[in-house]
Parts: structure tokens; sequence; C-alpha cells
């Protein structure tokens, strides 16, 4: 007997005809002679309508009440799939943050788990009890409930999945898997059989929205093997698994896609120690995630110095860097909000050369200019203008063969 | 400084624009240097929308989750008070069900409090926050969300007054306070100034639906001062308290109606020991309440037996009775569905004599007929003719002059 943790998106439990659907995916796996944990999302859309809610009452709701009223979102979809499942004659339970309990910090909005009490889940499953717990939410030791940031739903199904020990961790969305690149901009797009946690953390961290990237991080410290499958259809999948070597055979898995970015200049900075510490630090300060940086080669003591943000943050970041620029002596700050940051992955990157070299020359032949190059062990990544990027994915795609699957 | 607590109704928390306007009504207070506990229901119509979510899902909801579903009511309009009152410089923090914690018994959807822990609720008092907590719902001993039961957030009220040793209770709602009649019907129903809690307790259970019956009751047992007060208007206001001289110089306080009765009459019954027990005891054993019950004088050794049951547990009453009339070898079962119950009240009625019969004169006088009667030591209920409803309202109001309001 095996113990499954299922975790069904948003789109899965829009209504009460979808959270039937998932019941009946849910009573197959327990069927089979399973033990199963449910871990479900708010309706697709009700954590918006509660957001809204919250932004009409005041412009900065407090922290504390605004993660105890977008919790509730997950009370109503996991207490209705217990009712479903009840009346077609499964045990099934639902289970709040409190209630089982998954402690988190206190750090609203945001929260990290740090530990959950498995105790009444075990009790339950052991009576064939099916578990549904909501995603999404915890409390601290206060007993205030904290919820994990968006697409949490994912990190509180791998943290059970985690901490029950579970054979493995099934993430139902509303495509059948993780795929070499976005089907919708590149038709040649291949679904996935099996890629390494570090290949799927890159592809989260730099575009792909399949996986939440804190859910991978969880899964490979835990060593959880994840599922990604469709809520909508029995095929596919992708296992999100170790590193092996079949892996290595390809030189890359996918390329990624961001269309959040705005790259931001600081033109003629004074080229001297500590100025881009003074730079970035109010940034950090403030929360705000500074993605690639790269500086100009010195000309007679100034430099420019260019780095991204996401689009969300280019207001306040704005604010704050041409407050900086005038005190470090920088002439001018230049915004362009028409670039695209475009990524390959691959574990096999290590062991072949010539990757990168590739990259450039399939841009180039296209006529596609780097703006900026950032890379990792296992990644590479350009910002691009952002008319090219369809172009730049297709291009890429085709260069690196994707669309083939390599012999094992 | 006092300590009171308010509570809203569904209506006055409809949207965020009312509840802006509740959160002025509750700074009043506070700034006239008061502590002070809010209690909230949910929003008019959202109890309905989830209750149709449950019934959707399956016909008979599983108890436990369902309570747990539609405890999110409260837990929505209790997190937005909250986000505004914090806005406008006030400190407040919601507080559920299991974070006060509000012990209550295990009977689902209609809990009975049994404990309410007062310790973090007192803590924030002493800092000057202000405590908003949700209405309807507490926990039982294993943590399981618990609801206590349609107008139950007035309950909740008082127990937290009860508990808390409030100086008072006030209970907002869209109307200005207690009428001698419902005003819809009579023009010339006045507002109470003052009434006794069993008076209180008669007119609400009558028909009156100001006021949850279980809260007047608890409010009497822990003499807590309930005022009912509009919450969109600061005139006006009903104190409903113990008993005084003032009281008894009234002969009746209101005059009550209920179009939820339906009257069902077991034909020829024999008249021998046991057979009431026999038709009653299946009835209550599934939760359906009798409200008045008559039997005919015995005629040859049988007769008939009259009561009245709520319209909503009509089809099974009729099921139940139907089954048990034949048991006993009665003739037949026969409903009338258009009746009404019309009360009189008034803690004066022991001391004044010849109330009922001006009552039953003044129907007379009218040509309506009296099907049933039942009295207690404040109250005279009739079951007559629906259609006689409104007309026996204002010649009753008006024959005690219910109109003018007694020299003290």
């Amino acid at each position: 007997m095996a113990l499954i943790v299922q975790k069904f998106g948003g789109t899965s439990v829009a209504d009460i005809d979808k959270i039937k659907n998932v019941a009946e995916k849910v009573i197959k796996v327990k069927k089979a002679g399973n033990q199963v944990v449910v871990v479900l999302s708010a309706m697709a859309g009700e954590t918006d309508r509660l957001i809204n809610l919250a932004h009409n009452a005041a412009d900065s709701p407090d922290e504390r009440e605004y993660d105890s009223l977008i919790s509730t979102g997950e009370q109503v979809t996991v207490t209705l799939l217990s009712i479903v499942l009840n009346s077609m004659g499964y045990h099934a339970r639902s289970f709040l943050g409190f209630q089982v309990k998954i402690l988190t910090d206190m750090a609203y909005k945001k929260a990290r788990i740090s530990l959950i009490d498995t105790g009444a889940i075990r009790k339950e499953l052991k009576k064939g009890t099916i578990i549904v717990v909501a995603g999404f939410q915890g409390v601290d030791k206060d007993n205030n409930i904290t919820t994990l940031g968006r697409g949490g739903s994912d990190t509180s199904a791998v943290a059970l999945a985690a901490a029950l020990k579970a054979d493995q961790c099934d993430i139902y969305t509303d495509v059948d898997g993780v795929y070499t690149t976005d089907p919708n901009v590149c038709a040649k797009a291949r679904r996935l059989d099996k890629i390494s946690y570090d290949e799927m953390l890159e592809m989260a961290m730099t575009g792909a929205k399949v996986l939440q990237p804190r859910s991978v991080e969880m899964a490979k410290k835990y060593n959880v093997p994840l599922y990604v499958k469709s809520t909508f259809s029995d095929k596919g999948g992708t296992l999100v698994t170790r590193e092996d070597k079949d892996m290595e055979r390809e030189i890359i898995s996918g390329v990624t896609y961001d269309r959040d970015q705005v790259k931001i200049t600081v033109v003629h900075v004074p080229d001297k120690p500590g100025v881009a510490a003074d730079l970035f630090t109010p940034l950090s300060n403030k929360n705000i995630f500074v993605d690639m940086i790269i500086q100009n080669a010195s000309l007679e003591g100034f430099t420019d110095l260019t780095f991204t943000v996401s689009k969300k943050d280019l207001k306040d970041a704005q604010k704050i860097i041409e407050n900086t620029a005038k005190k470090v002596g920088a002439n001018k700050v230049e915004v362009d909000d028409q670039v695209a940051k475009i990524s390959i992955i691959g574990v096999g990157m290590a062991s072949h050369s010539g990757v990168a070299a590739r990259m450039f020359k399939t841009l180039a032949r296209e006529g596609v200019n780097i703006m900026m190059i950032s890379t990792s062990e296992i990644k590479i990544s350009c910002i691009i203008q952002r008319k090219y990027m369809e172009l730049a994915v297709s291009v890429l795609h085709d260069a690196f063969e994707l669309e083939k699957k390599k012999v094992k």
C-alpha cells in the first residue's frame, strides 16, 4: 500500500462539476489500494476576488487580516470535495492549516513551513479516510493564519509528501506535463517523460509556470518524486526526479521565456568601490528582486550599470533608483520595458561544449541582438527585444533538436 | 471604562461601504473611552450562497464539512472590518472560533457553546485593540469547526458579553428597535424603549425576527443588558432587560404573528392511553418540533388530534404521521397550510384579568374564527385562517391600545 499525495490547482476545482471530476481521480487512486492525501487550491478566480475585496477595504490591507481573508478560498474547496467524496461513499475529511497543524514562520503573505504535525492525518489514514488538506495556508505559533504566497499549494503538497514520507506527489494541472517549451509559442514543443529537479527549478525560475520553484526546491531536498499530470486526461505526465544518466545525454531539456522583465540602466556611474552596493541595497531593502546585472567596461572612471526587475516592481524600483542615482552622481536612469528573457536549460550542458556558442549564433542568424547574458551550470539566459521572443523560442527549439526524443 | 459588545447582522456588512459604516459606529464607541468587542455575521446572502454550493455538491452534505464550509462567510467579514479599522488608524484584530477559542459541543449545524476562553481577547483588550470576532462559529474539543444554527451570531455576541462580563451588548440590525408589532403590517406599531427578557423571548418564539430566542435566553441567564439598535440610524433603540415595575403597568407589550405554521389533524383516533405518544415520538425522533397541540373531547372512544409544525417540516411530518396514523387505527390525516399564528405578549397579563377574553372578543367581532389556542403566563397564541392575519394584528393592536405609550 503506497501513500500518494495528489494536488489539484484552481482550474481543476473551478466549479462543482470539476470538483466531482477531481473526486473520480481521487477515488481511482484510493480504489487501487493506496492511502490518499489530497491538497487543493482555491477555485480559479476566487483568490483574486478575495484580494480585490481586501484592496477595496484599504489601500494597504493589514497583512494578518489579509492572510486570514484569502485563506477562505481553500477552505471552500476542501470542504466541497469532502462533501462530494462522502456522498459517493468514501470517508473523507478536510483539514485546514490549524487542524493539521501546518506550522509556519510569522511572515504573512510569504510564510515558510517550519513543521508539519502528521499525527492527526496519520490517525485518519489508518482508518482508511481520504485526507483533503487546504493548500496555501498554515498557522504561526500563535495560531494566526498565514499564507505561503502565490502557487503556495504546490509547496503545501510537497511539504506534506515529505513530512508523511509519501511514495509520490502528483501535481494535477491543466497541462499534461512539462514541455520542452510552451506549446502555445512553439508547435514543435514536446512533452518530457522525465526531468531532473535542478532543470525543473531553472525552468520554473526562468518562466515556466507549471510548478512553483519553492515546491521543486523542497521536492529535491526531501527527494520526493513529483509527477506533473493533467486533471482532464489520463495520458502523459512528467516525472521530476533525481538526475540520472539518461538525462545527461540530452544537451538541453527546454527553452523558457519570461515577458515579465524590465531593463533599467543607470548611465555614467562613477566607477569606484561601493557604488554598486549603494545602488542595490535600497532595492533589496524594499524586497525588490534584481534578476540580471551587467556592468560595462569602465571608461575614464565611469561606467553604465544595467539590471532587470519584475514588471510589478518597476514603479517602486524606478523611484528608488532615480533617487540613489542622483546621490552617487550618475547622469540618468533609462528604462526599457520592451524586453524579454529567453533561457535554455539542461544538465547535459556541463558535459557538452559549445552550447552557449550555438545559442548565440542561432540568435545572431535571425538578427536578434543580445542585451544581457547570465549563466549557471545548467542554464543560459539572454535578454532580447520583446518582439523577437517567439521567434527566438522557435529557432532555439530547432537548433537544439528538442522536438526529437533522444534514444535511451 | 466600559466593555461593550457590538453585534452587526448580515445586512449591516453586506458590502465594503456598509462595512466602512460599521467601522464608524465601532470607532465612535471606542473613542468614547470604551473597550470594544465586535461580533459579525456573514455578508447578507453569503451563507445562502455557501449552503447552495454544499447542496449542489451532495443531497445530504456531510455535516462536519458543511459547517466548516459555511463558517467562511464570517471569516470574510471579520477580516475585512479589521482591515478597514486598521487602515483608519485603530488597531483591530479578527478572531475566529478556534482563535478565541469558543468551545462548543459536537452537534454540527446547531452546536451549543460550552465555554469561551477569554484569555487571548482580554490580553488584546488591555493593549487597546478592537476585537472583531466571527459570529455563528466555534470549535469542538477536537478542533472541528461547528456552527450555532441560523441567527447564531446573536448567541455568539451574548455569550461573549456574558463570558467577558461586558457592561452591555448592542445588537445592531436593520430596524431601530423592538416594536409593539411589525410596522409593515400595522402602521400604528410603536417602538418599545424597554422590554423584559421573558417578553422578548415569547415575542421571538412567536414570530418576531429581531432577535434569536437562544440569545435572549442566554442574556436572561447571565443578566446581560441587550440593546437592539439600528445600524443605519443613531436614533431609537430598545433595551431588553430584567422585568421592572414600569413593565407591569402595560397589559401587553406586543402582538406577533407567524406565517410559518401548518396545521395537521389526525381524524378519528382511538382515545386510549399511549396513542398521543405513539403519534408524536416518531416526529421528535426526526427532530421535528411540534408547536401547538389540541385534542377534541372524546366521542364514543374516538377523538381528533390537531397540531402545528413549521412549514419546512411539513413534507417529513406528513409522511411520518400518515404512517403512524395507519398503525394506531385513525381514519385519515388532514393538512391545512392556510393558517397563521397570532400572539399577544405581556408581563402585565398575570396581574390584569380579562386579557384573554378581550382578545377572543376582538377577533370574534371581526368574524375571525379561532382554531387553536395556547397560553403561557405572559402569552396567548391563536391559530387562525391566514387571510385574517393582517386584520387580526391591527385590531388587537388597537384593542390593547399599543400605539399609546403608558405614562410612567
